[in-house]
């Protein structure tokens, strides 16, 4: 190689950003509809197009969808929520750990479940946790958490498991609460698996039933979170740590327990930004000091704002606009103080449209930018716009490839 | 089908022709920059678009890009280089082979590896490996040959062999050589593959050690090349021939060993040009000539010219498009002289950027043409203009499918 100079890059992710067009905004979409100036700078000087997270028309969550982004086949590699939502609460999760979906329900004194959701439970669930950590099962350490309301997780660690077990919550109220059982009988590890399942929820139930906490639900007429029962067990997937992949050092600046969750899962620094709360009103301003210092250390930052997906789910064009104007002066800024040597990838995870409330399957606008770029006719960064850029409608697996050969870190693939 | 025509298709490969833009050539790629005006004849009647040889971004080798522009997926034949270094070196290389990258080596008496590379050995390994020739063992022929300076290659034909061995070269001086072993001890065929390259590293010490051309070496102070030692196992795989995959009766007019070689193994008859050298200066008049003559005889002609790809590697960007212009001019004879019914694509098995000095993971720019075209706005054939072009942003194993369907050859999938 005639020179290999020292390049950077920042992987901004825009949760939800993609959307429609919407009448209140004249017909645009929230990104069209928001000034901004730095964004469209990246666009001109840069390279847009369209990108499928996994392929055109799949809905993605944010766990599929980043996995994509981060160069994994979520179709290779993710096998259930169980080991995602477990990573989203801050859970530490290993590859081959099997990790399972719970809730805190209420039972009778026969196990006939009369909650599943334990009285929509929102208070004390941290105290319960409490008394159910450091449980161990034939060798095996089981670390359950709490998550919002009656959620929680359950990971399981240990040689010989399997994630093949039926769930032991049964899915219904008046039903006793199930055996889980290996899915197929003569399967070793999923018995083992099952029947560590089945003495965790007994464990649960004696930690559970005379908790003080319970006792006072029940002294005010509510439901006791007296059992944890679980479901949807997946395994946790043994990923080749991100910066091995791809050959860079890799941080990640991000907001939401999920997207921190599988950052650090594929051996990503995590640098916190004070004040970045995932909310609408997080501070960008922190965020983008926080990326600008890692930046100096890292030659790989991914940043996800999760705000502009709120809005999405929530139905807000004008604030999924404002979201998005604060984004693009976060990236001003960035363009100010992190110095030469950059690429910027500033894309999003999904479409999020105001008008479905939910993750649809459209593709996301993608621009790049940064030294020895072909360039491309684009002027401004939105959907219509990057529709016709020069970088054509790519997939989400392809993002950091295209990164990594810019930044002259890419290994060959051949002779 | 309402006709079927005799069509034909010429499918010309400059190498590493994709480039950036560059600042001595008014931010123009070279290719921008060439008078191209059979090129941008074909381009405004034709189709253009980009294509990534084998995913965007990926940095392919000219082995992984051939195979992908041929129609194979590299991900499922590729399995290391011996075995297209061997065919690289005019080898005959046949599925099942067993191929290693060697290197003439020193070793003292107790086989501790002095000199890995003999001295950097420049003259008379022709002659070295001529007495390792003829050698079998255990009923697997072993052929070997020289390549440039200290290289060369081992091919094992046999039953019963396996690639998964361990190398005899231990990769460092002052290490005594490596006996190789089957990866896993159970593996029979590796175990018969480790103990016949064993055998053939002791047998070309036995032949190469007090052979004249080492005594003389010896005399004038140079390290003997005494001892072939093997490293990177691969097997060639079983690809199916070309014209039997594509329905074609295929020809290739190329320059270099390895395109060469792989044309070969996949099938193709071979086409000399008189003058074709793979240099700067090769001769494209012939190579022209050859390519004419060759499509009265074969319905699909592959063509590879190797010079943009040595001045992307040297950073020259000048003598990059005065080659460019060459290829344009040799396009335009064969417009000239082929006749009919001719559909011709354009493209390159990667880009090879000046800036860069080697293969990068841009998207190469590429071209059809031919009669019952659709047609596009394209009016100019270079990477910006192809990112506008009607074909969109294609895959190397795409091209051979289109152009076999517009040529009316090609098997319908499905009923």
């Amino acid at each position: 190689m005639a020179q290999a100079p020292h390049y950077r890059a920042l992987f901004l992710i825009a949760d939800g950003m993609g959307d429609r067009p919407i009448p209140e905004l004249g017909n645009k979409t929230p990104l069209e509809a928001a000034m901004t100036p730095f964004l469209d700078r990246l666009a001109r000087e840069g390279e847009c197009g369209l990108m499928d997270p996994v392929s055109p028309g799949i809905r993605v969550g944010s766990d599929t969808g980043h996995l994509a982004l981060l160069g994994y086949d979520p179709y290779q590699v993710y096998t259930g929520r169980g080991p995602f939502e477990a990573l989203g609460i801050g859970m530490e999760v290993r590859g081959g750990d099997i990790a399972l979906r719970c809730n805190f329900s209420t039972v009778d004194e026969d196990w006939i479940v009369t909650d599943r959701r334990a009285g929509r439970i929102e208070q004390g669930t941290q105290e319960l946790a409490n008394v159910l950590s450091g449980i161990e099962i034939e060798g095996v350490a089981c670390f359950f958490k709490e998550s919002v309301a009656h959620r929680g997780a359950l990971v399981l660690r240990g040689a010989n498991l399997s994630p093949h077990i039926t769930d032991a919550d049964p899915h219904a109220e008046g039903q006793k609460v199930w055996e889980s059982q290996p899915v197929s009988p003569e399967d070793e590890a999923a018995a083992r698996t099952a029947r560590i399942v089945n003495l965790f929820t007994r464990e649960s139930y004696a930690r559970l039933k005379d908790h003080p906490i319970n006792r006072a639900r029940q002294e005010q007429g509510l439901k006791p979170a007296n059992i944890v029962l679980a479901r949807g067990a997946g395994v946790a997937p043994h990923l080749k740590p991100f910066d091995t992949l791809h050959h860079t050092r890799s941080a990640a600046v991000v907001e939401t327990g999920l997207i921190r969750g599988i950052a650090r899962f594929v051996g990503m620094e995590i640098c916190d930004a004070p004040g970045a709360t995932g909310g609408i009103e997080s501070d960008l301003t922190s965020m983008g000091k926080t990326i600008v210092d890692a930046l100096q250390t890292h030659d790989f930052v991914l940043c996800n704002v999760k705000g502009p997906d709120l809005c999405g789910h929530d139905n807000l064009p004008q604030q999924k606009a404002q979201c998005i104007e604060r984004i693009d002066a976060m990236v001003g800024m960035i363009l100010q103080q992190a110095g030469k040597g950059l690429y910027i990838l500033v894309t999003a995870d999904h479409s999020t449209p105001c008008s479905v409330g939910d993750h649809s399957g459209d593709p996301v606008p993608l621009l790049i930018w940064g030294p020895d770029l072909r360039g491309d006719d684009t002027t401004a960064y939105h959907e219509r716009a990057c529709a016709k850029g020069g970088l054509g409608r790519l997939r989400g697996q392809d993002l950091v490839p295209i990164l990594t050969q810019l930044m002259n870190v890419q290994e060959k693939y051949g002779a």
